[in-house]
């Protein structure tokens, strides 16, 4: 095999009250990766998927990933060529950063006949993400695995993969701005007062219930982030008025996805889905600024191999 | 009827690191309150179970309960008498407190008639509980409805209610000690760092998976509580052994009940679960202090009127 490509879809890290800690991979766009054997060592970008992304191999998030794969596989006499598709936007708060960090590392290991096992690739991804966002999976994990993902440990590595209630739909939205993961770390608090811990344990645990027992209607109210979205939401003009609209269109829950700017709703039909994105846009417009956004589902399969183009 | 008993059982609270919101009902003893009919206005406690427990009705659990229902029922022309069997032990972490208080109000609205529904006894509950020893309902809800609840909110009353796998076990040990729930939170940390927070919920949401999905195996690692039991391990001798002594023994996990003395650990089987009773019993030995336990299930029913004796 000497041309590989791998997708890995994006998602929603942070999902509510999840910071670090629940995240799922969405359908629709994601990032893909196609590599092919090179005879020179070492990593190349041959295209880096945006004009804006480094093709230095090591600032892109694919190239580092797939580097680590390499490296961990002890493979040095010959290299690899990357071109990146960037499905996902820059610094959207949809994962990008990660899908292409699994992309590569996905699709390195199979050009090399699949040494690593997932729980490796995750390790080789984690250290792109790493060095460019920050030391959590709760979007690589996803993106590699698929699914819900409720995070227990980074290392050793332990989710629980939670079950994906079918008629669960998930309305993203996209700001036309950029918000970088590193910058929407700097403003977390570093304490909370007790009440705000425990108000944050019940609402992830809530949510977590709501999707093992299959009731989206227990979402209701669980949707509820006390550490990170108060943080953000300063950072994220009309934030406010979009999560009212959502949930005045019917949306179970609404917050910040990942680091923002995007911002995601979650319902029970495509009918409401529909609704919550056309106010979310709306409330968007309303403060001037261009929004896009689609409808989606939970992705249960995670990054995969697909035909090289 | 002029006479009726009402049966609460007792449960565990702030179960592993469910501070103030994961509890659930036992089976075994649990508290009794025996009610009847008196022309003399206002609750009498004829007898309170115990030596130390007050007989004052502004005082004693059951009364302030049973005199909370007549006064949401709008009685006033008649009163009630109180007989408390106290099943539980005292400032033991085992719920008694809340168990009195349930069996009180479930008493009294028997007497009338029923004119009061279960949230609204589970208010009248809550005037005694918060007057004894804190506003939570980690305890009350499970005594009165049963099984194991995630506690969403108070005002309004919302919970979850998880589903207790069959094979659970609850060992319970209580070492012939006391320690009032007043003053096991004044202990408590006004402010828990980040990460702190984040671990809690993790832990929390971990301990939800694992009952909502039926696999008990994944409660080990769970049962972390970052928050409450360091700040109160230090009240009690002996716990750090006793704690490892029920892990070395096979529990899934192990932590303080309510806010103690007595010890909980978890498991999935009756034989494990013998192994732990004795591990527990032998490691507080070993610090010179006398304990009991037992080993129980999910008590699924809460709180129910019995014949009245």
């Amino acid at each position: 095999m000497t041309t590989v490509r791998a997708f890995a879809p994006g998602g929603i890290g942070n999902l509510g009250p999840g910071l670090d800690i629940l995240g799922c991979a969405i359908t629709g766009p994601g990032d893909a990766v196609q590599a092919t054997r090179s005879e020179r060592p070492g990593v190349q970008v041959i295209d880096s998927g945006h004009p804006e992304l480094p093709t230095e191999a090591d600032r892109n998030a694919a190239a580092i990933a797939a580097g680590e794969v390499f490296r961990r596989a002890g493979v040095s006499k010959f290299g690899i060529a990357l071109r990146v598709e960037k499905g996902l936007p820059l610094a959207g708060g949809q994962g990008g950063s990660a899908a292409s960090a699994v992309a590569g590392a996905v699709a390195a290991n199979a050009l090399l006949g699949d040494p690593l096992d997932r729980p490796e690739l995750l390790r080789a991804a984690l250290v792109s993400e790493e060095r460019l966002s920050g030391r959590h999976i709760d979007n690589l994990a996803p993106s590699l695995f698929g699914g819900i993902l409720l995070i227990r440990s980074i290392e050793p590595l332990d989710f629980d993969r939670l079950p994906a209630p079918p008629a669960l739909r998930l309305v993203l939205v996209h700001p036309a701005m950029r918000l970088r993961t590193v910058h929407a770390r700097a403003v977390l608090p570093a304490t909370v007062d007790r009440a705000t811990a425990l108000a944050q344990a019940t609402a992830v645990a809530a949510m977590v219930a709501a999707f093992c027992l299959g009731d989206l209607t227990r979402l209701r109210g669980a949707v509820d982030d006390r550490i990170a979205e108060p943080a953000r939401a300063s950072l994220l003009p009309g934030f406010a008025e979009v999560k009212r609209a959502a949930i005045d269109a019917g949306a179970l829950g609404c917050s910040i996805s990942g680091g923002g700017p995007s911002t995601f709703a979650l319902t029970d039909s495509d009918e409401t889905a529909a609704a919550i994105l056309d106010a979310m846009l709306a409330a968007y417009g309303r403060h001037g600024i261009t929004a896009s956004g689609r409808v989606e589902r939970v992705d249960e399969r995670g990054a995969r191999l697909e035909a090289a183009r």
